[in-house]
């Protein structure tokens, strides 16, 4: 029983992340192309992401619902932008029940088209508005090139669809729902993100606005974390979603719509990992303890594991996730392997020397060597946990933000942008038009990842590609 | 702003059930055949029952993950009985990415196949054994008469999968789940199940034994409400799930699968609601308690809404679902009507002579009328609502419970048989026969639901129909 090594993220950085998506088996691919198989310790990262954005939903007022995956060919025909964004990636169901169908029916890659016929059927008045519904499921966007987590054909997420009266109120959700994102990212996830406004090429198809978070990875390409979208009236006007104002008169909706995917377990991932494996922020870890007992013979061995029995059972009575690794036929030097490979936060070693002294051994995932070692009486290990697994979490964050911070910079020319989205981002005036954007990403690749919301110079200057008058700045970068 | 009245169970149960899930915005149906909208009153309330079921699943050992929702119809083909039994129900995927697709796809109709091909590449040895894997997602089968909730195309429900090295394992896991959902139905949906062995006929395509859990509603009908299946080594030997043993031989695994499905949701409606509409069980209700303020004044609506706001937030505090009903456009009559046909437990009335009083009115759901009425002083609600919810919850239980029993009766004769099963439920003894079944099938449209696995007889009988020897008791019952 042995692994093979990773390769290391300077050796091959996406090999590095292809091979421990497998290895560390958070996911498998799929016989069915393009599709993943996310696998137990994979799902529950997951869920412990989507407890936390679900409880985030409803604190501002959402509640769940489910609408059909099948969505009728025809519906997407109805929003102009929307059909021709979606129509390349669509999945198509032909027959059903043995016959073909008169219709054909769409596998959902979105459903702004299915809940927005619905949406045109329950609303009737002012009073039932808003409406502020999410769906937790998967979608299907058929994808040639595809990579774990960051891009398959189905993938898992959550999408909220939300109706208003007014367009004030519409954007006002817009942001609320990206602020919850950014909240998410940064105090669960510990990866700092940046929130800004899309560039019109990359908006979502059929929206006025679209928002998004953005992360950066370790090899510094930018990973879009998270999308919230304003629509203006464009679904309500082709969904014919009415309401009835206080004074009777037909209105239109204005509608919203928001998602975040499972590519943001590929963001933990790529944010936080080394060549060990992953280091998983303590607050959505599977497990953010394992105990490693260690003893050379039977005598070493009974009291060995009286004590990690004991200390198991203190950290699971306060609450902590924690597993004790008692396998007999591994090493303890495999199972440190192991559980780094895995990303645990923290490793507890219980020998015959930690008995005699009532201690454990606390090793860092983050922090490898002996630096990151320290001691704790077994008494103190329950209490210790908590402040202990938060400390990390914080740390976490604050590696990943000056990282990034590291590798921003604002380039003094068009040719110093070129240099600077090799190896970071660049933070840039920019002019807004397309000619320049285009330009950017066929000479470099770089993509402008979004206008920040926060932190925009309050003087024009000059686009740097163009010098033609900027207002804003934007992030140019090569992204996933 | 009315709403139309039901029609009662007795003048047409299943309109009244067609009705009351749309009227009670538990449920819509879709724009697509066959399917429908789980609204967001409908979704909570099923959120409640899979967190139950979530709970339980892993107390019992088994994680959460995700496999492809499209499945190559080849896979299907590797299980003979299978591919006939889903054969007719399948809806296919023949294009993707604007291109006919080399293999069709299958929307997934259940997980054997797909589960089963990646559990043979998982699986190597007897240390990786058991495989506890459960999953929650949506399925398609298409179906021709679909009702809400009870028989939808779509649907939505959990499937547990498992793979053990030996037969009895394999076998008390099928039994073990068994087991949680009847826990499950009786104490968190107050829905009394029998717990028995489905006949040949009856049987899951593909499993050697398989199981269910069998509800009786409120026109007598029994309806299947979680089934777990035990499979030998069919899937194994169909997907090659192999494991070297201790000895190093290589062995094929025992696999058992387990599903409960949003059906469930039609049972709590069935088994529990009255004329007025839905009674909800404390323990899944959306809301345990709606809080309904009386005034005919200015003055009085100042002290009521004092009163009203401070239960409110005594009740949320302690933990109970509770919503206030404050909306001045509809009279307290209209908001009782509107409360009960939704099936909020309990009810609290404040009017001018509660709040002079200190007290509130308390009106139970399930007990129509002045008898189902109480007073709490205001001062104890919070304290009082937990234990009264209990007793709630215990009552439905109860009277589920009584209404069932008074329904099963023991034939004497085949004529008396096919009494029985025109209102109730038939227990008697059967030959095992193929014959049998269908003979009473065909003149009474009666099924065999279940042979229980408890309260068998301890000598054999004869059969109830055709007067061989006949080991055991089943029930036979009209059903969903």
């Amino acid at each position: 029983m042995t692994e093979d090594k990773l390769p290391t993220r300077k050796e091959n950085f996406s090999e590095w992340y292809n091979q421990l998506v497998v290895k560390s088996e958070l996911a498998d691919y799929a016989p069915v192309r393009g599709c993943m198989v996310v696998r137990p310790y994979g799902w529950t990262l997951w869920e412990n992401m989507t407890g936390g954005l679900d409880r985030r939903f409803k604190e501002t007022g959402h509640t769940n619902a489910a609408f059909p995956m099948l969505i009728p060919l025809s519906f997407f025909e109805k929003e102009k932008e929307h059909v021709e964004g979606f129509s390349p990636q669509l999945a198509v169901v032909t027959h059903g029940g043995g016959e073909k169908l008169e219709e054909p029916l769409v596998v959902r890659p979105t459903s702004e088209t299915i809940i927005g016929y619905m949406y045109a059927r329950w609303i009737k008045s002012y009073r039932d508005l808003p409406v502020l519904i999410n769906q937790w499921g998967s979608v299907l966007r058929w994808e040639i090139r595809t990579k774990l987590f960051i891009r398959t054909a189905e993938f898992y997420w959550q999408e909220g669809h939300t109706a208003h009266s007014t367009e004030q109120e519409a954007r006002e959700e817009t942001l609320r729902m990206l602020d919850v994102y950014a909240d998410f990212a940064i105090n669960d996830a510990a990866i700092p993100v940046i929130k800004g406004e899309k560039s019109e090429t990359e908006k979502f198809a059929g929206a006025v606005q679209s928002t998004s978070i953005e992360a950066m990875m370790q090899d510094t390409r930018a990973l879009q974390s998270g999308t919230s979208h304003f629509f203006g009236q464009n679904f309500a006007k082709a969904f014919e979603i009415q309401y009835l104002d206080p004074s009777n008169t037909l209105q239109y909706c204005w509608t919203t719509s928001w998602g975040l995917s499972s590519r943001m377990v590929g963001a933990v991932i790529m944010t936080h990992g080394d060549d060990q494996g992953l280091i998983l922020p303590p607050k959505i870890a599977p497990l953010q303890v394992v105990i490693v007992p260690i003893y050379k013979n039977d005598t070493e061995k009974s009291s060995v594991l009286e004590s990690t029995n004991s200390v198991f059972k203190d950290l699971k009575d306060s609450g902590i996730r924690v597993k004790l690794d008692d396998r007999e036929e591994v090493t303890p030097g495999f199972k440190y392997n192991y559980w780094e490979l895995r990303g645990v936060p923290v490793r507890i070693e219980i020998g015959p020397k930690d008995v005699e002294q009532q201690s454990v051994t606390v090793a860092r995932r983050d922090v490898p060597g002996k630096s990151g070692k320290s001691s704790f009486t077994k008494a103190e290990v329950a209490a210790k946990m908590h402040p202990f697994l938060l400390e990390i979490q914080d740390a976490l964050l604050a590696r990943a933000t000056a990282f990034r911070d590291e590798h921003i910079h604002e380039p003094a020319s068009y040719d110093d942008l070129k240099n600077i989205v090799q190896d970071g981002w660049a933070f840039a005036y920019w002019c807004g038009s397309t000619t320049c954007e285009t330009k950017v990403k066929e000479e470099t690749k770089a993509t402008t990842r979004c206008i920040p919301l926060e932190g925009q110079p309050k003087v024009a200057g000059k686009c740097v590609v163009c010098g033609n008058k900027a207002e804003k700045k934007v992030y140019f970068a090569r992204a996933y």
